[in-house]
């Protein structure tokens, strides 16, 4: 039986609950419900606000109440079916009588998944969509589902270079290279990011802070994991250790053995920040899934380039990255999206 | 006394008549001239169509025959006072009966200039634009009043790069780097000017034909001059000295040798596409006054950087161009248009 166009639209609201204001990113899915009456009237509403409160599906059921009695729940993500911190949003659809679920997505987890099946079991139609909205939903949350599916976190690679692929003068200096906008839109990918992944050599070199800063140069309220990566061990004074948010050095140069220590600690999307070296390690090992690179019209003509040496000799097995957006920053820097393709991370968030 | 609403319309008109299709650029400027009557009436129009045709204002008094008596002639460029290929245009206004003359942009040539004062001196009423109006009629002619104002071609260097700054992979292939998109718009680029300059290292290693070719690859009518320059013998087989355009071979390394030869042979614009040690001579010169970069989404980390030593150690001596235009092309290049200061070239094409 195909939605009808009040499924729809509810799917669409369920979305924009799913994605409300202060709404946490990871580790848990976004996730919005809406319950239609018969007659594709809204008696309830609700989504999850995060690790430890109520799924959507409750929040929905309790504002609904007695209204939810043969009514249709439409929700972005398929009902989990299993006992986390919560109990399976399956027997609370089933209990409170919902006689019809519209699913936008997929549950791509194993251990939650069957929610589908479960409620068709017990009698409930149960609508799986695809096309258009199953996309949005997906990428509503594109690193969750990534990193469920992939077992390992989505890699966003920065790079920050002039016009001639310089990160650096001969004598080292780079301060500025990249100008105040690209410098403020680092700190808003880095918010994207459940961590933030630099070297030692950078932590030695550049003693970066690492933390999300507003416009007003202000710590956000959730700051992304500081991850160090490297033998060498870290001054007592790094910045990266300051109490302004937590960090973690993890003491391998296996870009394998990084991903699988932040996917252990529920981390879904890392942004890499470099130094040269490390990102090369992590394209060598093909775990480099997106990459933003800041450009800004300098010219150096020589120093430190921007990309280190990553194993390609000759032109046919260069990096071509797909190109998914391009934006001129205040200043003139060039901020240059693409998605590295063997992974097909991004063609998933994109579909 | 200031200008008339229909004078003012006049200039615009006449600007769009000396940018008429089909007007060569270079060496002589693009001219327009409307001819007003008393009510701002429109009584001739005239433009200039290249070296050895009619003046504007010749071919306006021509169509305007008897009308032009007491008319405002209204002209793009300050009527010319000397006799070259054809007769001082200020002794055809006098003749005429012309009364008023408006000049959106003054004669930057010595030799030529001094039209206003000989018109006034006849009792003309001469009225010299600036602003705006003055700002469209210079960047009409841009390279022109250019070579005219500093007495050398000006030169924009092209640069083909991929995001990390190569021009070719470690093995020195480099084909493609850019994609279609771009090399179609190094052609439109090329037919802006009236001379392609590359270096004898160049035509060895990559035997370029430097012709203009359109859409459909092929040759458009107008070609300007190829310009090899470097002490080495060029093959006779070499594809620049084929018979598709005119070619110079210029034995010297010196860019102020180069542009004094391509001056004296009347060029205007100067198309640099490189290697890149040439261009790194030019930058060094003080003689690159626009950059025109081509960034591929491409990532080679190693290979022939696409910018040679500039001679610059330290990130304060960056050189850092003004960004005038960044467009991003089908396929995912950008074409980022920018302006080196020392010359002050772009700041007077755009004013």
């Amino acid at each position: 039986m195909a939605t009808s166009a009040a499924e729809r639209a509810a799917v669409q609201r369920a979305l924009a609950l799913a994605a409300s204001d202060g709404v946490p990113l990871g580790p848990n899915p976004r996730v919005g419900c809406v319950l239609l009456d018969a007659a594709g009237r809204t008696v309830g509403e609700g989504f999850h606000r995060g690790a430890g409160t109520a799924h959507a599906e409750v929040d929905a059921l309790r504002r609904a109440g007695e209204a939810a009695r043969g009514a249709t729940a439409v929700v972005t993500l398929e009902p989990c079916d299993h006992t986390g911190r919560t109990g399976p949003c399956t027997q609370a659809l089933l209990a409170a009588g919902v006689r019809r679920v519209v699913v936008a997505q997929r549950d791509p987890n194993p251990v939650a998944a069957g929610g589908a099946d479960t409620l068709r079991a017990a009698g409930v139609e149960v609508e799986l969509l695809d096309g258009e909205l199953a996309a949005q939903a997906r990428a509503l949350n594109a690193a969750w589902t990534f990193a469920v599916e992939r077992g390992r976190p989505l890699v966003t690679w920065k790079v920050a270079t002039t016009l001639d692929g310089r990160s650096a003068a001969a004598d080292g200096t780079s301060r500025w290279i990249s100008g105040a906008a690209s410098r403020r839109d680092v700190h808003r990918m880095r918010g994207l990011a459940d961590a933030v992944v630099v070297g030692t050599g950078t932590v030695l070199a550049d003693d970066p802070q690492l933390t999300v800063r507003d416009a007003d140069d202000r710590p956000t309220a959730v700051q992304p994991l500081r991850v160090v990566v490297g033998l060498r061990d870290l001054p007592a004074t790094a910045r990266v250790l300051d109490d302004a948010a937590e960090t973690v050095h993890l003491r391998t140069r296996d870009p394998h053995e990084v991903l699988a220590a932040l996917r252990a600690r529920d981390r879904q999307h890392v942004f890499l920040e470099g130094g040269a070296h490390l990102a090369a390690a992590f394209v060598r090992a093909g775990l480099v899934d997106e990459l933003v690179v800041y450009t800004a019209p300098v010219l150096l003509g020589a120093g430190t380039p921007a990309v280190a040496d990553l194993g390609i000799t000759t032109i046919g097995a260069a990096l071509r990255p797909r190109v998914t957006d391009v934006t001129v920053l205040e200043g003139g820097d060039v901020r240059t999206t693409a998605a590295l393709e063997p992974t097909g991370a991004a063609q998933e968030r994109e579909a």
